[in-house]
């Protein structure tokens, strides 16, 4: 077993500003080829704090990753201190100048002394190339283990450590098979669900272990196989995701990361139609959604977000009684939006939602989180009440995941 | 000064399954009453691993707080572990049985073995009652050292660390002042303004430290000022605030954590301005982001999301002739989209974004990252072209913000 410590860098973290979603990333990478994270460790923008945290880190682990200090600004003190940590002296590294020149010719902008200091590494490191920003990551072999120095930045880590890390760990060590199979959810609860697979769930063998990761209205069940042999385990696997989907089949709507946008705009391309989309309550963020899928044009004309009554009955034709006898949260108004987007935009689809975000406008009767959510179709247009009693942030996302959940389940009955 | 490290416990966290808010949270809330937090760790249900990582924060801090394995199951080895560290036993404190019994009492539950345990507490501590749980925290004095032990549940946790421990660490504690202030910043990226306000960070004095945050295309300054009298310190801190204003005031859109839609949406509420957004590549992302503050609906009209030309040209007034010889990328056409959906909503501004998020579309006059904003109010229209060369959501979110960004700077100067 190879084992892995995490060491987060930056007061911001320590004083409860920002969250470290740095190491639950790292944490969640690792997991997957099967090296083992022991220790965490968060520490400040001080020298003597982050070699204690070097040195506690490698007692009991092969690999040391560090995420933030690497950035051109004074408080970024890493790399200095990975010297000392080393005994070696930083030293202009071609190959990451290159890096950061390249960098900034894209963008046409001239470099400053600052920029010209990322490429300064410890000698005998490596540069991890960071195609997201200036920083260069750096690998250090020293005294039998592996140190790995990572920016802070969270896009940056994001795409630095699945597309160029994991590589280098996987040619550097012997890892463990595991298999892992991801099985997403849309349309059922946490716990009705894990009371509907009890029984599948409690004859996994042994070397099978089943996680529950829930996100916002979907769950994501993980299921990682260990052993020697990739084949065998997928094999394993296989059976057992067949099992499962003789039991809870309708509310499994894809595999492994498969998002329910992309799911639903796969089911759009197959079927050759077009979806509109008219947003109230959620404000652009369904249409976001849809349109975070690359090659979305193919399939997304356009969506309106009609913040304001006047643009309901004016460009949706929702009609002024419709809002006035039912109000713009209601079955009618939301049916009469997803029609009138679905024609104006010549669409296949029109998919409306109107609701109460919060934190104000609620009342008795429709309190905050009451969201009504408009389907049509060529055939029929229909609607549902939600009733989500959240924060705002959170009203706008489950409404847009029960949004797509709604288009999916019609959409999975025309296939 | 007092130290503090933060000790998470659970597989989970390790694992990257569980984001760790607890350790934020708690992190948080030490800030505010000056305890200085020195490390945090997160370690595994192993008790080996939890003596490892009780040795490293006692050595440097003088609070250890725990979280988690304090629950009636069989991973939960917490006190057990404490037990072994102090070389005390397991015995049944009188007070916390009649904490857990009333708990049961309350809900008409019957207790089991395995609830009656929860009251065993190391020898020698005091009981930390969890209104909100059956598991109580626990407080330990040992070697010098204080050691507290929470629940990793987070609503617990959430409520016995104000309630309970924090008037208890007052109690037994001197604890400093320290004085957090966020200057935001816009239209500036860190290296650049590290450079211009080079000479005013060398002139902080030695109790005022300063903080890079960088985050989409905007960039938070944190000063943190440590003393004893809170009075000085925000005075202190106001003076080098002023100073940094008259240096790089340009690009100070607000100050704490106050959003850059937040700010925008302030100025067109005091100005009597409504704002409507048209968008193409960033797909409904920046109005989801001016409609995530609450009361936007003040003046945020709506949006038009024209993913399709014919969209540009039906409901934006774009001309065909600007869409065949300048392409949808273009200066003229975000013009022609800002002032045909200001307009079209009568709105008093209009934004509209038009580019190339990628991955596919790009080519070698537009590569994917080519991103044209444009600005129509009553009196001008304009645009702004931007290379952004980053992946889809990224362009979508740094695009968003360069728009929010052009909005900011122009409504200011009517200020």
């Amino acid at each position: 077993m190879v084992y892995a410590a995490i060491i987060t860098i930056g007061d911001e973290i320590l004083y409860g500003q920002t969250l470290d979603t740095n190491a639950h990333f790292i944490s969640g990478e690792l997991d997957k080829i099967g090296i083992k994270v022991k220790l965490r460790l968060s520490v400040g923008d001080q020298s003597s704090d982050i070699l204690q945290a070097l040195d506690t880190a490698r007692n009991s682990c092969d690999i040391i990753l560090t995420t933030g200090g690497l950035g051109p600004t004074r408080d970024d003190i890493t790399k200095r201190t990975l010297c000392a940590y080393f005994g070696v002296e930083l030293a202009r590294n071609e190959d990451a100048l290159r890096d950061v020149e390249n960098f900034f010719n894209k963008r046409g902008i001239v470099m400053n002394e600052l920029n010209q200091m990322q490429a300064l590494l410890p000698t005998g490191s490596k540069k991890i190339t960071n195609s997201m920003g200036t920083a260069p990551g750096i690998w250090m072999e020293w005294n039998k283990k592996v140190y790995i120095s990572m920016p802070g930045v969270p896009h940056e880590l994001e795409h630095m450590l699945p597309v160029m890390v994991i590589p280098m760990i996987r040619q550097n060590f012997v890892t463990p098979v595991i298999y892992h199979k991801s099985i997403m959810t849309a349309g059922i609860g946490e716990s009705i669900l894990a009371e509907k697979i009890k029984d599948w769930e409690t004859g996994l063998p042994e070397n099978i272990k089943l996680a529950y990761l829930p996100g916002y209205g979907l769950v994501k069940l993980r299921l990682s196989a260990f052993g020697n042999d990739r084949d065998v385990l997928q094999q394993q696997v296989s059976q057992y995701t067949g099992e499962l989907q003789k039991i809870a089949g309708e509310h499994i709507y894809g595999y492994d990361e498969l998002s329910l946008e992309q799911k639903v705009g796969d089911l759009l391309r197959e079927q050759k139609e077009t979806l509109a989309v008219a947003e109230s309550c959620t404000g652009g963020y369904l249409s976001h959604a849809i349109t975070s899928v690359p090659g979305s044009s193919d399939y997304f004309t356009g969506g309106i977000i009609a913040y304001q009554n006047k643009l309901k009955v004016e460009e949706l034709k929702v009609s002024e009684s419709t809002l006035r006898q039912e109000g713009a949260v209601s079955e009618k108004t939301v049916k009469e939006m997803a029609e009138g987007i679905r024609k104006k935009f010549s669409a296949g689809w029109g998919v409306a939602i109107s609701g109460i975000a919060g934190p104000g406008g609620g009342t008795h009767d429709k309190p905050v989180g009451t969201v009504w959510i408009g389907l049509s179709g060529k055939e029929f247009t229909e609607a549902r009440k939600y009733n989500f009693a959240k924060n705002r942030i959170n009203n706008i996302r489950y409404a847009s995941v029960a949004a797509l959940t709604f288009l999916w389940q019609r959409l999975k009955e025309k296939n």
